[in-house]
């Protein structure tokens, strides 16, 4: 199904948008190694959202797929992962960056951060999250090792690559093209990068 | 160190534990195959509080150990497993169960559950979580296999193992003994049971 609107996530930046249940949203990742922190909440309640540890135990895998029915924190399927050119790596295992975290990697002065993009993103639509979930990391490659070590390492996608997510009720997922450029998840050359948005009937 | 006081957390039933910077609570697995979703809140702010997806990135460990630091949402150190006697073997990666969960598996009427203990727990100290963090569940074993594939098994823990926390904050300790009798994670005879818990000085 042919995208009917693209728009640029600048590198860094965070944006919402309002899905009706049956359509969908392109995720684009324009240079190919982009991680996108990738939230959704149901139109009707802000604290009823899609939960990675709800989707893990209904999926019973650690990473969803191609087909892959994503639930919220009260068991209700909220998105679809309709089609994924890349190969599949994403991940849900690690919250999304913050303050914090640009604190103890000894980044002095305010950082942009993927939390609160989404609530700058939210903020835009007059919402605000009471809290911030988990959230899906799109392209995003945290290897897990065979005793369950985990490392944080460059995307594996290439330019181009896509996810395309159905939503399941009306809803409203939030992106943020993640701002971390100072260990290697988003590529080796530490360059936060912009991606393509492409809004799907 | 001695346990100082022990005390009976009841089959299903959950309880909260004031533990102050530097003591220490055990939980004592007396049947071996009972499954306690645990958490922990900052004494002074309830929206603080220990969270697997922060303690996944910090420890880079799906799953942590003896010595591991836990860290709460604002990237504190709140815990460290001091000791465990049992293989190991915890999940961080699955939800708390509740009313959904059971409506799910087919269970009609009302079901006891994790998340309800949780805030009963709370209550009984006149608090409230504004939304239930992802728990540590302990003696949980939710096997990986090499292509992210989760599954739902018995704990392959012994009667008696223990696992020590040591609160690294004030902190209020929250202890589910896990009522789920429909799929075998508290073992195969589908029963669950009673646990003990010392407060260590």
């Amino acid at each position: 199904m042919p995208p009917s609107e693209k728009q640029t996530l600048a590198a860094t930046r965070g944006a919402a948008f309002r899905i009706a249940s049956g359509s969908a949203i392109a995720v684009i990742n324009t240079h190919g190694s982009q991680v996108v922190d990738t939230w959704a909440f149901c139109a009707d309640d802000i604290d009823h959202h899609l939960s990675m540890q709800h989707t893990r135990a209904h999926t019973t895998q650690l990473m969803p797929m191609t087909g892959s029915i994503l639930y919220t924190n009260r068991r209700e399927p909220i998105l679809r992962i309709e089609a994924d050119t890349s190969p599949g790596i994403h991940d849900t295992l690690i919250p999304a960056c913050d303050r914090w975290r640009y604190e103890l990697l000894g980044h002095v002065g305010y950082h942009r951060n993927c939390c609160d993009n989404l609530q700058e993103a939210l903020g835009a639509l007059g919402l605000r999250a009471s809290y911030v979930p988990a959230p899906l990391n799109l392209f995003m490659n945290i290897p897990v090792g065979p005793s369950g070590g985990l490392s944080f390492e460059a995307p594996v996608s290439k330019p181009g690559d896509r996810v395309v997510l159905r939503a399941l009720r009306d809803c409203i997922v939030v992106l943020s093209a993640c701002p971390q450029d100072m260990v290697p998840i988003n590529g080796a050359n530490l360059t936060p990068m912009d991606v393509e948005v492409a809004l799907i009937a």
